[in-house]
């Protein structure tokens, strides 16, 4: 498998996202990954080039992002001869957890990984399906760097770049697949 | 990557599962498996020794229930060459969904699907992360079924034997990794 360059990537994988009107509230046009996952051809060709993007970098950790990051996250550890290391909301993680509070558009939320999942100096590459605003990617890179790790990069399927979210990431390498 | 067989693939993976005690409420011993994800190697033995499980069976799609059937379902469909379909708790899944209600200990709890996501003779492998009593995989199951697909199998890394949730999945070729 070849790395296919980034413009040509974005028109095959274009195709098979689904645009929802109006979810998950009235005048958001949501961008649906699952018409993507559900070809076999098309999930391979991602996941492969996900990973082609972050190669012979030494990554110790795939962080994946609850929930949809998962889906990206592990596939992604695996091609990469990583670990996989879930960052979940509030309450899910069994063991001892390190929080992180942030800002939502109304309100805050939570992020939590366990306090052991990460060493100091550990190589991390975060994962998630959609970067839109950034809160959460900034809220994981925050995470992780007060836990010792040494971000490489933050991947996304797709990046809602109107929304400018990857200033509020800049110290890691940033790549999405798709961008709007 | 060679079959190796169940006890001994058991006795190489349960050294890597925490024990949490009294997770989610008093009195349950929580199987925690970020243990496992985390050690590359392990991961990497546990996917390849799943996809080993149902190799050449012409598996369409893997159903990965949410969240933590996410985290295998995934790489399980790119070792298999077969899509991604993802099975998620009410109101997650953006587009028109075919729904299933199911009991649990106290009430009761929904999951849905993508009505488009499954055709009617689709071969299928149902994945989650455990076992217990069997009720969301018995809902997933019937939920498929009514779809019209041809359940293959159900495959979990964990099963508490003890809960006897097998006999709630007669009709497909449960298996599970690690077993307690």
């Amino acid at each position: 498998m070849k790395l296919i360059p980034d413009d040509e990537l974005q028109a095959l994988l274009v195709p098979h996202i689904r645009d929802v009107p109006d979810f998950p509230k009235p005048g958001i046009l949501f961008k649906d990954i699952t018409t993507l996952l559900k070809e076999p051809k098309i999930l391979k060709l991602t996941l492969d080039q996900m990973a082609l993007r972050f190669q012979d970098q030494g990554i110790d950790h795939v962080v994946g992002i609850e929930s949809r990051g998962f889906i990206f996250g592990t596939p992604l550890a695996f091609l990469l001869n990583a670990g996989f290391v879930p960052v979940r909301k509030a309450g899910k993680l069994p063991s001892a957890t390190y929080r992180k509070e942030y800002a939502l558009e109304y309100g805050t939320d939570v992020l939590e990984i366990h306090k052991d999942a990460i060493q100091p100096g550990d190589k991390v590459l975060i994962c998630d399906d959609l970067l839109a605003t950034g809160g959460t990617a900034a809220a994981a890179l925050a995470m992780l760097e007060e836990l010792g790790a040494q971000v490489v990069g933050a991947l996304f399927a797709i990046e809602l770049t109107f929304l400018k979210g990857r200033e509020k990431i800049p110290n890691c390498k940033t790549v999405s697949l798709i961008q709007y």
